[in-house]
């Protein structure tokens, strides 16, 4: 590197970690890697890899020597190491005080609400009869959420009764530290998603609100803006992203995701404090890309510009299938469409799997949607021609 | 890496094969860089470095095994060992057939005049008779170049008269194999530089014809499209990078360097086929950058779209000045255009070195001209705010 340019250390080898490599590189900046094997998804792709793990202290300690800042791929790093990071003089970005809201739910409700930021209805429950208590005052069906842990649709269940919280209560045994949730079921018209990029000193710039689809818990396409959100709800989201980002002390990049309800209130569902799979959309799509502010945050750099390039940016993520070579699909999916940009992890093919995401950029959001849905639909297997 | 995806072994470890490593990551594919130390500003972003020389054919040879294709960051290699690539029977791409032709300026004008195309008229001098006879044949002054080696203005010289030619030619100990160019001088207006794609199978794509600006030899400014071109000498142009591409059996980028001259015409001046610095605007400026293009044509898979995003790209180059560290700019050079595109190459900073580029992208093409000089001069250290 050249003199005076910084290190980032990034814990956690996955595709975020992987895809802050691109923008590390045109800034010049190095990124070291915390990854448990030399196969993982970032590891595959930054010269500085170091083996070890994301909970154990020693590794930790020894990966952050001669970083200048140390940051996540994912948010899974207990605490205790968190704080021991800090303790050490580390510069831990989002720090440990602000991470606990995005590793623990109930941390998380009880900050946005002292925060006057607008949630479901919620509650701890200690026993089957909170659980039940709550089901009965808000209403059946009610949403269960280990506080912990959770991700991609693991660690939520919908339940409809009682009986229900009986039966998923006895049956599951919940780690140390880890309690259930309760929330209100919201009846809501669409999911969106609200990104700002937050510096220590507090500059903040705020992405457009995306559209999010769910399938099976797992994010399947994003489209920017949010197609048919009102100006003024727009700016309502990214207030409130805003918000909580100042409120909690995020640094780095922060997604709120929300639920959209059929009297046009926007309610927030859940925190994450990293790059965001609704953002990815922003490589190609905004003049600057999660992954770069994500980077210039942590570093206290001046942030980049958010804003879309194009009318309407289309995100599709590409599961894994039934085949193991997605590199096969490139003869199709590039000849249809040589304006697609084609996002692939490295990772082995397995079924429902986040393998890639394609993106589609332009004027025309159904062209978008039908090209985007195309490819990841061919490199899945769902289609052949 | 994911099964199926292949590797591109890329000798030299440039900023070149450095910028190659963003599509890499992105296509998901494996890029190995033969560097000759892990220094170079290629081997600072890969993971799979190998260490040796171009020039050296054991290291060659051995860094090309486990490589699905072999591309270049320059166009050193000796032809006797991109002719030993060959007959192991790898993939050199493009072919040490058609390298010929950017590596020897004689064998460029050989070859581009019996295709027809545009050229100075010229001459291959053995001596100081014929040199002198071609200057008083097309009148002076003239070009001298050498016809290997040459680059960034090196080994190029302007000659008034006889006197000149006859101190060069006693001055200048020429090595094996490099002989005297004699070139007629173009009177121009500016100059283009023309860029396609093209793959093994023969698809091709052509970029927007570039205004290039040169000083002391080094290319500074580039702006996308060429402003003033019309859209027949632009067609023009590109028809001239397309034809030379599929005569010399390019594979990869091309990049056809052209002067236009008073009345119109376009004179091709310079051949690179790798990608060049006339095409670093089409990283942010274009649907897909050249360095993908380049990834995609040597793997032979569909080109993709090189069609500006924006009405305007510009593109400056940030030279090395007194200030050992262009880090500190980013503070003053970010907050004042969050749109900028920053990139750097990893560097130690010399004075006129090539230490990075800044790219503007948008529709008021003085404004893009303004930002983009104003931030390369702050790094560079000509201003001070």
């Amino acid at each position: 590197m050249a003199p005076g340019f910084p290190t980032v250390g990034v814990i956690g080898g996955g595709q975020l970690a992987r895809m802050m490599q691109q923008p590390a590189i045109a800034l010049g900046i190095g990124l070291r890697v915390l990854a448990t094997s030399m196969q993982e998804s970032a590891a595959q792709v930054v010269r500085d890899v170091r083996i070890g793990r994301h909970d154990v202290l020693d590794d930790v300690l020894a990966f952050a020597e001669g970083c200048d800042v140390i940051t996540f791929d994912h948010e899974h790093v207990p605490t205790e190491i968190l704080r021991a990071l800090e303790d050490a003089g580390r510069a831990v970005r989002p720090g440990s005080a602000a991470l606990a809201h995005a590793q623990d739910k109930i941390v998380m409700r009880e900050a946005l609400t002292a925060a006057g930021m607008p949630c479901p209805r919620w509650a701890h429950a200690q026993n089957v009869d909170d659980a039940v208590a709550f089901g009965d005052a808000v209403g059946w069906p009610v949403i269960a959420k280990t506080s912990r842990g959770g991700y991609d649709g693991r660690g939520v269940w919908v339940l409809d009764d009682a009986a229900g919280v009986q039966d998923l209560f006895a049956s599951t045994q919940l780690a140390d530290g880890v309690r259930w949730l309760m929330e209100e079921r919201v009846d809501f018209v669409c999911e969106l998603s609200a990104q700002v990029a937050r510096s220590p000193h507090g500059q903040a710039v705020a992405y457009p609100v995306v559209r999010t689809v769910q399938t099976d818990g797992i994010c399947t396409e994003v489209v920017a803006p949010a197609p048919g959100l009102g100006d003024e709800q727009a700016v309502e989201a990214q207030s409130i992203a805003l918000t909580v980002a100042g409120a909690l002390d995020v640094v780095g990049m922060l997604a709120v995701e929300m639920f959209q309800t059929s009297d046009g209130r926007v309610i927030i569902n859940e925190l994450a404090m990293r790059p965001h799979n609704s953002g990815h959309w922003s490589i190609d799509g905004a003049v600057t890309s999660q992954f770069e502010n994500h980077l210039r945050a942590v570093l206290d750099l001046p942030l980049g510009n958010p804003s879309l390039v194009a009318p309407h940016a289309v995100m599709v993520n590409v599961l894994g299938g039934d085949k193991p070579d997605m590199y096969y699909g490139y003869l199709h999916t590039m000849a249809r469409d040589p304006g697609l940009h084609v996002h692939m992890y490295g990772k082995d093919v397995r079924p429902g799997r986040k393998n890639g995401h394609v993106t589609a950029v332009g004027d025309d959001l159904d062209e978008l949607l039908t090209r985007a849905h195309h490819a990841a639909d061919y490199f899945t297997g769902v289609i052949d021609e």
